[in-house]
């Protein structure tokens, strides 16, 4: 095993060193993945000590590699002067992410110390949903009166050209003077018309614009559409406040499905990493493991009230846990299909008699396939038949039961504005499992004597 | 309720009348998500007659506005010819795609009715695979020797204006006079110097650019660290081959995440769609179930052999499922938590043992608190300290045990090469449900004269 010194073991020398010139060459030739790794890996007060030796721009820069929640609990440890002169230099979208996750309190210390139009404006971004399209947009734009010529777009980009490049400019904005959109133009119309030419003549007029307000699913569907650089956003006076890049989009939609897949996984009310502290994650996985166990315990009280069957009939207690995980699988396989077709506009929440009838077919299907597989396997076992009957009647029902419930649950849940991804498995789960407990002791119980003492 | 036509109800009229115009308008007003619905709900031959009546260039635009799934199986349905036609008309990454999806001799057969350069287009970019550069770049670009002067790309521009309409353009390659990139232009870059300058002249040298081969993960670094419009792909020989844009990445990175999730929910070897034919659903989703019905009768195995023990002490049959359900439940979250830190490359595969160091404390901490509270709920029901202390107990160690296998499995299985999101689950269940039985019923039997008849 080599003695090579890990990147963070690197970092953490430099820093002690306060030798900001070679860390930031360092840093420099990380990619964007192995600076998340090396800061996190990072003790507390090294890491502080990291951003008090770079510049506010390097720190941003690194800033903007790292994953937003790591991002922001970094920004939390700074004096809030320091965070501020940090977060000055973020572009506009980022800064608000990084502000969205952190607590009130630390983000509103922050925006107090910083340059006051640029708090001004992270202030009215963060009034947003951050699914909407006010809160995706970013506040840097190029905009022109109609009556500016073409040399004097070019004269401006010529004279603005530093700050200019920072931004996304692929369309430029004309706007009346009040601030209202009235034309678009691409770079490319500026190459071929005289350079006198005043913008309202080249502009394309009454260009397609998206409200502030306009959720994730109509961006998504717009931009589906028309295949834009850009989309700019109005308010309701029509006044243009930003634009939204196609990037924002998908990235939004990938966030969502992130935060999806967490939540079926019971890692719930944030992103968990592992270099959090100790008390933070165990805690917030015991606050979904402490609703799950409450759950359990209800589906488990069905096997109590049945002890007396039980107790006659022992072997049922093996088949207890196979039924209901099988129809849990099932279940979950039915959750995951309408979960999808949710997100892709196959399906709406209103139709759940439709998603009714389509998952009773695979149901009736696949319950008598596995409950014939399990029953003959009881068969086999014990030699009696009846209780192939009991165990594969039981979980034939059940996988009926979950595959119906698991595909009109997030429809439901949807339609009561509920989160699917995070409620759709526990309430999956309990109910299966009491129905499966529930069918299998009841049918046993109803042949009793022929299933003998087992 | 209202008696208001569905979208599909609408599309199936007019397309019985034939009545081409008004079909292709009906169908403008639909955005992609409803496009696809309708066109999923239309029964077979009815779709099938759609597509005759659409020219190619329109039946493309719908078929760019659908999941490419569901755009392959109809394309399927179509005699190749038919197909060919429209296929020809799609951009081709998105030709690509749905090539992908469908199975090899139907794509060849519609190959071979393609126009010859389009289809070998196709089948180089096929070779790729859907994961690397090759894979999710365009070939649509627009490019220049050197020698060429700013009016020559302006007139090239004019003359090929429709064509070029299609195309993406943010960036004018340069290349040698055998392909070999040797520079790149913004649109920019031809505003303000005299149109009689050569490219040579203002174009900037040595570009960066990925290699054909490069990975996703190369690609989502290059563009997190580089915030530009596309990269140039280069083949071996550093011929410019192709373009990917930033919007393909964060497509393929999407497509992966559903893809997990699906997996993680036992929805393998694709998608599924409720209006695929039934067998086809209850099949493959059966291929999963049947995997899983196997591991549960290994796991319920283990409460085969201590059916005495269980006989003795039928209370501990309420307990079983809760122990193995909870442990479930907490592996699922370490599961969770190890996929996402791998993704954003927070941890290395090779990292296990700090995996390992990371989920004991919070295994240790956690089981103790649910093993405190299952404990205690065993004791009060049934009066018993020592029932307390075996189920408590079980709980406990089965909790340290299913966290940290939980945490270790992804990075494992990364190692191996395997697909973390498929194989995690079901053998992490697996463990843990053998684990979870077999500590309840061995520590149950220790102490087994403790226990009294319950």
């Amino acid at each position: 095993m080599s003695n090579e010194k890990t990147s963070w073991q690197q970092v953490a020398e430099l820093i002690t060193a306060k030798n900001s010139a070679a860390l930031l060459e360092y840093i420099d030739t990380l990619s964007p993945s192995e600076t998340a790794r090396t800061i996190s890996r990072l003790p507390e007060e090294t890491r502080l000590q990291l951003f008090t030796l770079l510049s506010p721009e390097d720190a941003a820069d690194v800033i903007e590699d790292i994953p937003e929640a790591q991002a922001a609990d970094l920004v939390e440890e700074m004096p809030s002067n320091q965070a501020a002169a940090i977060m000055e230099e973020l572009d506009s979208d980022h800064l608000v992410d990084v502000l969205g996750e952190m607590d009130e309190d630390t983000s509103r210390a922050i925006l107090a110390e910083m340059d006051q139009e640029e708090a001004r404006e992270a202030r009215m971004l963060l009034e947003y949903d951050s699914d909407c399209a006010g809160g995706l947009m970013i506040s840097e734009f190029l905009s022109y009166t109609s009556d500016k010529t073409i040399q004097d777009v070019l004269d401006d980009m010529q004279a603005n050209r530093e700050e200019y490049g920072g931004y996304h400019v692929q369309y430029f904005y004309v706007v009346d003077r009040k601030g209202k959109l009235s034309g678009i133009l691409q770079m490319h119309d500026l190459l071929f018309p005289s350079r006198k030419t005043p913008l309202s003549q080249i502009m394309i007029s009454s260009p397609l614009s998206v409200s502030d307000k306009a959720s994730l699913a109509e961006l998504e569907d717009f931009f589906e559409e028309h295949h834009f650089f850009g989309v700019p956003v109005v308010d309701e006076e029509k006044r243009l406040v930003g634009v939204v890049l196609p990037g924002a989009i998908e990235e939004a939609v990938n966030k969502r499905k992130t935060k999806n897949f967490l939540n079926l996984s019971g890692i719930v009310g944030g992103e968990e990493f592992r270099t959090m502290p100790l008390l933070t994650r165990s805690g917030r996985r015991l606050s979904w493991l402490s609703v799950n166990i409450v759950l359990n315990i209800m589906a488990a009280s069905v096997i109590a009230m049945y002890q007396d069957t039980l107790a006659a009939v022992i072997t049922l207690a093996v088949f207890l846990p196979m039924v209901s995980d099988m129809s849990g699988c099932s279940g979950n396989q039915a959750v995951a299909v309408s979960m999808r077709e949710l997100s892709l506009g196959l399906v709406r929440p209103g139709e759940i008699l439709w998603v009714l009838a389509k998952e009773a077919r695979v149901g009736i299907i696949n319950g008598a396939v596995l409950g014939v597989l399990l029953g003959s396997i009881a068969y086999f076992w014990k030699g009696n038949a009846w209780l192939g009957l009991v165990v594969g009647g039981a979980l034939a029902a059940n996988t009926l039961v979950s595959v119906t419930l698991g595909g009109m649950l997030p429809l439901l849940l949807k339609r009561l504005k509920l989160d699917p991804a995070l409620v759709s498995s526990p309430l999956l789960t309990t109910v299966t499992d009491m129905c499966g407990f529930f069918f299998v002791l009841s049918f046993a119980a109803a042949v009793l004597p022929k299933l003998g003492g087992m």
